[in-house]
């Protein structure tokens, strides 16, 4: 496949170029054609004109339309073929299965939106119609939905160059409300983003739709990324990354002088704790599945377990070891790209200074720098220390995690009180170590957006009761989920219509229920028409 | 009654006072007894403490416990009698007939939200059955609901000392929601708020709740207010008030090492466009509709329509002969307090002397600056001018409108596309107007929060399809509404449970639905079990 390497905007390719770069394989940090060329700024101004004007028309296409867009998007990425395989591939360094199962995951994600789309209740009618006879004054009727807020800005992953990049969760969702997308593209798959982004520009015109419904930039995240987000247009951004990035934006937004939204996903530990009876019962087991939670994907997933807390003893004793032995024999593996391998290495570098800090464990296999490898580690600490230490409530991308040693039920009480937000907490239990751990679970049920019983945080299921979110720092909104169908509700605001007749009033809210849609009318869910 | 002037903090007086401040009655423009007393900045992280210790008792009392104590708050507040009445209408000047009416409204949307907690709807609940059979890899049994956020700060807003103040609608969708609540009493009317928070902590206390559910602190909006949202404990807050008042709070909030949402209502001119047909159908009636609209209660709603848009001629001549009647018949009416009143009349003056602004009409009646007096006036200008001077696009709080006259339908347009977000907009139009109306309406949809067709802005009904809300300045956030049971949603935050057992889950997520909710289940909405 031969790529360009500029951006589009509204389908056109970006012909001037402030910089170039290129995509280095993290399989062998070798340089890979093509040169990708920079914007310059203006054309984040016109990025976000065109998606302007493109979105009263988008906005108002009817349901069906949407639906047929998004699922033509689907058709498109599920037709690159092995090119966008091999290139993502190339790029990231995540193996073709992967990539495959990922394609699977993006193209499912945008058909589930479509099926949103169609089914209409996510928009939240409400009806309440008029009582001309009530005193001491009449009621009015009174009518409102969600509506889709404008131009959205959507910034690529790294760590899912498909599902959480260019036509992923954020896009998908958005597009699915109604919002045109400027995509800004994560420098580590550019390659990988122009295939996708030439999918949904076909899918674009295919559909008939004006060309500033999509665009996608090439640039970096302090400037074009910052500009996007501060220009006036931009109505709402989607960001998963750092916690130093996310809040970077978070600012940028806020200090507008309109202020917007900025779901940033960012930061987060994922503690896992196994109470005394898992940890007799099934502790061998459960470091089993701790292992492959934590090394799976080279531990480059947001949920992976960062923290594991278990009470000490021969019980204790024994999960680690089957941990030690699973960690070592764990092969390093290729990391997404330099930049995250780096932070990796001195991440584990920095947490085994940390005093009352021990690795226990690390890959037997060497990791080769040229490939980019991390090694799996596995530390340990007490529950003092960990407390002690701020660093040790850092996030550390990578294959590792930190098993910390508690005296007793209470500590883990003590310890969940005093953690920052989390998108996940996980609980390992028998029935009757649940009898006792009311207080850990209320506590844990305020620092976490998911609790997990008896499983592994990784593995985040795209449906509609998921939410993956959670208080600061794991994101920026725990208000708002960033997975499922429910993400399609941060990118929507409410419009009401007082006293409109039924010609003028948008098809969701017609007395006759034209889209069968469950609606609340005078306070009560129904599907009935007016 | 005998009022203390003291601040509570979970049922309990405050003794230390850095400083005394007095009621000043508009009325006659003399200090109201007794003292009250200024908190000093350790009584913020006190109120935060007892609320937090509060948050995890109050947030599993059952709904109808819960509706339970707002009906009681209810209650409590109907039977203040004649002492609030009278206090309230010495401290804002408001009628004893208005001020009886928002108790009314206050108490009222209290039972509103019982009804709200014992429904049970509105926390959203879903759940995704588990699919063990699923391949390539089985689904886990997934469910979420929202929950409550935690202690919630509310700011009393002067122009509703009751229905936007210590029981108002912020207090009330936060309890409702499941969170304590710190108040920051206005300062127009402590004794006000006195009275209205006395009955709430006899509630607390007839409820059998923990004090730190419920507290009111006297203070400055920049040092206690401030300090609020500041606390590390707080999780959100509600303000109805200044443009700056609120971008102060929502700066704050968003700077904070963990930000939290600020919902602020803030600025807004409730722009009315009058169209051809309907001027020239019924404009002296809507000439009466909106000297109404514009003067009741001395101008001061955040929906009084403070710009009015007409074309050119004859019936928009007529139109403003019977509005500039109305409006020197209106006698000047005293205003809530000095403050309001000062920065009514240097807002007039102001705009009297923007070029291109003539005043053409005020109240007859000479306006008595010893009795807060703002006069009512209406201004004229150009829609050329009007686009030049941004000084004309800034809220006027008080009874003056500016009316402004277009050349043609296409002016109208170009207008809506220039002005700054809104909680409403209205048209009055006949049916041949609307044919020609697509583009106005399309474009004041993305402008306002509600628009409305034939009728005037004031008047909010507290109902499920209202939205209070809008685009910036209008509100800081325009996902959500300060007034209707939707106002619920502001406080909460989802919370996803992975394979729970039943014993573990929140009654509303329980298979056999025991609270009867309507959920929605593997992505449809039911009031089945599961």
């Amino acid at each position: 496949m031969n790529l360009h390497g500029r951006s589009f905007i509204g389908g056109i390719l970006v012909e001037e170029s402030v910089a170039t770069f290129r995509a280095i394989s993290p399989l062998d940090n070798r340089p890979l054609d093509p040169e990708f060329h920079e914007c310059a700024l203006g054309a984040v101004a016109e990025a976000l004109m065109r998606a302007e004007e493109a979105f009263p028309v988008y906005a108002r296409i009817t349901p069906n339309a949407r639906a047929a867009f998004l699922e033509r998007i689907a058709e498109e990425i599920a037709r690159t073929g092995d090119a966008l395989i091999d290139r993502a591939h190339r790029e990231t360094g995540l193996s073709a299965e992967r990539l495959v199962g990922e394609r699977g995951r993006t193209v499912n994600q945008l058909r589930l939106f479509a099926g949103v789309v169609r089914d209409g209740s996510w928009c939240d009618a409400r009806i309440d119609r008029a009582m001309p006879e009530r005193q001491p004054l009449p009621r009015l009727d009174i009518r409102r939905m969600l509506a889709p807020l404008g131009p959205v800005i959507v910034f690529g992953a790294s760590n899912f160059p498909l599902a959480f990049s260019v036509a992923g969760g954020d896009t998908a969702s958005a597009l699915a409300a109604g919002c045109p997308v400027i995509v800004k593209a994560h420098r580590g798959h550019p390659g990988t983003s122009e295939i996708v982004a030439a999918a949904i520009v076909r899918a674009v015109e295919a559909s008939g739709l004006p060309g500033g419904v999509f665009s996608m930039l090439h640039g970096s995240g302090e400037q074009i990324g910052v500009a996007l987000v501060r220009h006036p247009l931009a109505r709402a951004a989607g960001f998963t990354g750092s916690r130093a990035g996310g809040r970077a934006l978070f600012d940028a937004a806020a200090s507008r002088p309109e202020p917007i939204p900025v779901f940033a996903e960012m930061s987060s530990l994922n503690p896992v704790f196994i109470l005394p009876g898992a940890m007799r019962e099934r502790g061998e087991q459960i470091a089993l599945g701790l292992k492959g939670s934590v090394t799976m994907g080279a531990g480059q997933f947001c949920t992976k377990p960062g923290l594991v807390f278990g009470v000490g003893g021969p019980d204790l004793q024994a999960m680690t070891e089957a941990l030690e032995k699973g960690i070592r024999e764990t092969a390093p593996a290729t990391m997404l790209h330099a930049g995250i391998c780096n932070a990796y290495r001195s991440g584990i570098d920095s947490m085994a200074k940390v005093p009352g800090v021990v690795a226990l464990a690390m890959s037997d296999a060497e990791a080769l720098p040229d490939r980019t490898h991390g090694e799996a580690v596995l530390f340990t600490t007490d529950i003092d220390d960990f407390l002690l230490r701020p660093k040790l409530h850092e996030e550390v991308f990578g294959p590792c995690t930190l098993l910390v040693t508690a005296g007793s039920l209470s500590d883990l009480v003590r310890v969940a009180q005093r953690m920052e937000g989390q998108l996940t907490a996980t609980i390992h239990a028998t029935e009757s170590d649940l009898a006792d751990a009311a207080d850990l679970i209320g506590i844990l049920r305020r620092k976490a957006g998911r609790l997990v019983l008896n499983g592994y945080p990784t593995g985040v299921e795209v449906c509609p009761a998921m939410h993956h979110g959670g208080p600061y720092p794991a994101t920026t909104d725990e208000r708002f989920t960033s997975v499922g169908t429910a993400a399609i509700q941060r990118w929507a605001r409410p419009v009401c219509f007082q006293n409109f007749p039924a010609a003028l009033l948008p098809e969701e809210l017609r007395d006759e229920n034209p889209c069968g849609l469950v609606r609340m009318i005078d306070g009560k869910f129904t599907l009935a028409s007016v």
